[in-house]
């Protein structure tokens, strides 16, 4: 995996890069939708391709690792020729879903023992055997198992915490220089920062990951619950001492001003369920606002869902019919919303990068901020 | 509305036409997938049109009536733009989901009062209303006020049901006459044959429409549960008498056999549900047979869903991958498997047609009706 810097802003730390994966380039910053489980939900990969145009999606690893089962992937020969999906993907690992899915859980230095949620068989996950699923299921982009502090979390419990995490992420990359990719694509491995809200805690944990020089590296225990200023500061805290020439990615975030101010603080890389699952509740971002289709008020409104909106739904369907398909609960509806807003969050990094190409990020950031989470 | 006849078999009463709309033409044999409340569920318009290449889709007037309502219809110019679908719309008269949807319901010579099925409100459907709730969803062929019998139905109350019926179409076609479509595209409506299983019934019933000389017929209350072989006889029966030069469409019809064989006893049109219905429940129809994709069988068969399928997706998706969907409860596997059924239904009608065409199809029916209900 290579990554290059193409651009910097020159009033923030936002940069525009293009990593080159075995499958393609992505051009950063960018926002990856999140394929839970083999499927971005209600869409189909062409549309994905062609229309949202997304350049990695991800893929959860403890899901994955449940159904279909390793078994399956193997045969399959990987993720990609599984779903289908020819260009890059990432996959977590795990350790989120152990902590928020399933049930049992215990932690210790050998890794994350659980019981699943589907049908409460037992597993474990050690920092070894993720990176042997990740290697099944040929992800261009792995993740270490960490623990993804929750919030509030207090401050014995994330430097116990800390020390489990730094603890794996040796037998981690140990693993992973001592494993190779079984399709002939290789590889990257990405370390976690964690430490939750403690400064002293995220300073120490940046440089314990910057030290192993990754290929990328990733930010986590973010956006679960903390006060936005404080996910910012941390970020700011991190990304100063993240490698400056390798991409930064905060992973699970977020809204499309999280989005923003991350890339002004120099994060390159972010995924998230938001796009989908809050479209699927009838949620709508859009340039100038957020739309609550179910609201009564575009009951007749016949204009487009978005008039220069970046998927071809937005001209295809208007706000009324929209709405009447969340209100007699036609899956069409759920469909069309998660089109517009990933194809929306695509949009929204894509003009980023070119605002950050032009020097006019900054101004158009603050501009964009207040107007994105405004509702219509 | 014009219907014009190209090719008729020589061993089976099978015809191909084209029936000519404001709105384009329709070739039959023609197969009419179900947009219930505005949306064939889990599929897209572009995809309906260019994939699936439906030629006409039908509209649930009792669903449509209710939800978004005639205000929001016609403040939208009629269904076809609410959806945004340009080809031609049938919509049914609401008999049918009045007698299976809602409570309370109450038949007189007036029409049928009934109660809604989504909040009990009170409400008449009349045959000249109907036609007026028709006129504003603005569908190109609409269907008569009538009793779709149930099965099985005493003589005695068929008979009764049959004149109820009858009386509400001489309304019909008297309102029909009096009043206009309100969007510039011409509106045929198309009396409907009832008269449960009793052949007498389904005699006079047909001589009665005949006598309309209207532009197309329909039949109904076949396929509600009475065995296959009185639905074939029926079928028979009616359309010895149903104008020859006129298409018939005999409704809510049915599996692959049934269209076959229908075909062959001289219909023209079909609809159903069931290619959305059971495609959702994890069921496909197929060239060599019916695939239940949930069944263990197919958990690592990577192949393609069908090699030399109808839509984009039998080709995209493997068959391992389309079980694994439905596996999770991925909504995306509801939507793969409506398009593969809706296209297989498609090309069912269209080879029907190719086969009339060449003289082929009595053989061909024979061995497909055999081959498509086997289960795989």
């Amino acid at each position: 995996m290579d990554f290059k810097i193409e651009h910097k802003d020159t009033k923030s730390n936002a940069r525009t890069g293009v990593i080159t994966t075995d499958r393609g380039e992505i051009k950063t910053p960018i926002f990856m939708p999140v394929g839970t489980i083999g499927s971005v939900k209600g869409v189909h990969q062409q549309e994905l391709k062609y229309d949202i145009k997304a350049q990695i999606i991800l893929g959860n690893t403890y899901h994955l690792y449940l159904r279909p089962g390793l078994d399956v992937l193997r045969q399959a020969g990987g993720l990609h020729k599984f779903i289908n999906w020819d260009r890059p993907i990432l996959t977590d690992s795990g350790g989120y879903q152990v902590f928020s899915l399933s049930a049992n859980r215990k932690l210790s230095d050998k890794g994350a023992a659980f019981s699943s949620h589907i049908d409460g068989s037992k597993h474990l996950f050690t920092p070894e055997n993720v990176i042997d699923t990740e290697r099944i299921i040929g992800s261009d982009i792995m993740m270490v198992l960490d623990e993804c502090t929750p919030y509030p979390c207090d401050y014995e419990y994330a430097r116990k915490s800390l020390n489990l995490t730094h603890g794996w992420l040796k037998r981690a990359f140990a693993h992973y220089k001592n494993t190779d990719n079984l399709y002939g694509y290789s590889q990257a491995l990405f370390p976690i920062v964690q430490g939750s809200v403690f400064k002293d805690l995220r300073k120490e944990s940046a440089e314990v990951i910057a030290s192993y020089n990754a290929e990328g590296n990733a930010i986590g225990g973010l956006s679960v619950g903390e006060p936005v200023e404080d996910m910012y500061e941390m970020l700011e805290v991190v990304n100063n001492i993240l490698p400056k020439d390798k991409p930064r990615y905060l992973m699970g975030v977020g809204t499309p001003a999280n989005i923003l101010e991350g890339i002004a603080l120099g994060t390159d890389m972010f995924d998230c369920v938001m796009p989908t699952r809050n479209g699927r509740n009838g949620m709508l971002f859009t340039k100038n606002g957020i739309i609550n289709i179910k609201n009564q008020k575009w009951k007749t409104d016949f204009s487009p869902i978005e008039e220069d909106g970046a998927s071809y739904v937005d001209t295809q369907y208007s706000k009324a019919y929209l709405r009447h398909l969340f209100a007699v609960n036609e899956r069409l509806g759920a469909q069309i919303a998660s089109m517009h807003n990933l194809a929306f969050y695509l949009w929204l990094v894509t003009e980023a990068r070119q605002k950050i190409e032009t020097g006019e990020f900054s101004s158009w950031k603050n501009i964009m901020v207040t107007k994105l989470m405004s509702r219509m």
